[in-house]
């Protein structure tokens, strides 16, 4: 049985349409943003009905901050980028959702936010898989 | 002297120009962003010379959760807003720090970010001390 399921818990499905399953982490499921244009990591809580970090109980919320700043160092070492962009906004998608990002100077959209900007450029389908793969022999 | 003082903290001139003092908190010192289209906190770590939370001691990285946290709770119960958007961004202003803004359906710029929208609007000044003034009393 998958660790989703077994809670009830349902991934958004505009969170499934634009992302690919990386691993599962102890609280988070690790998700990689299929847009070539940002290293991009998304961390969903496998917490049914929360929409803020806050909703969360103390312990959780614990979870949530560790294993996003094992995330981003992560990232950060991968990708040797200048800046990592964290943020739990979900104006859109409601689900609790925290994004990842590895900026670089003179990225697309820099030094703006990634959010909203331009249109999504999916990866090759193999590179998009080997990247999830890479990720998770790192983590 | 001043909790700023005594570690030899500076705040960057950026942040400095844009907001007010709130208040100390344990680790972060609170300030309120001088743009009355969005209710909009920052929490600056005292921490000279970080600039990612991962690069924080892991009890560090446990109390910018914390205060993230209560920050947000206290903004979301103040305002009734639709969600609170938080994120560590730094693309421009390279000292560690925090945004908790509430965001509501048909604010400037929503649903997209508030970094990088449009002109800032300051408050009048006396209406900028006053909500500083309710922050910290709900704190």
């Amino acid at each position: 049985m998958l660790p989703g399921t077994k809670t009830g818990f349902e991934l958004d499905p505009r969170l499934d349409a634009e992302s690919i399953h990386v691993m599962w982490l102890g609280l988070c499921e690790l998700r990689l943003r299929d847009d070539k244009r940002w290293p991009w990591l998304i961390l969903i809580p496998q917490r049914p009905g929360t929409e803020e970090v806050h909703e969360l109980t103390p312990l959780d919320q614990a979870m949530v901050s560790f294993e996003t700043n094992m995330v981003a160092q992560t990232l950060k070492d991968m990708t040797g980028c200048t800046k990592i962009n964290t943020a739990a906004l979900g104006n859109v998608v409601r689900q609790l959702h925290i994004h990842v990002v590895a900026r670089n100077e003179g990225d697309a959209g820099w030094p703006g936010p990634v959010w909203g900007y331009g249109v999504r450029e999916p990866y090759r389908r193999e590179a998009l898989h080997q990247l999830a793969e890479t990720i998770r022999g790192k983590l």
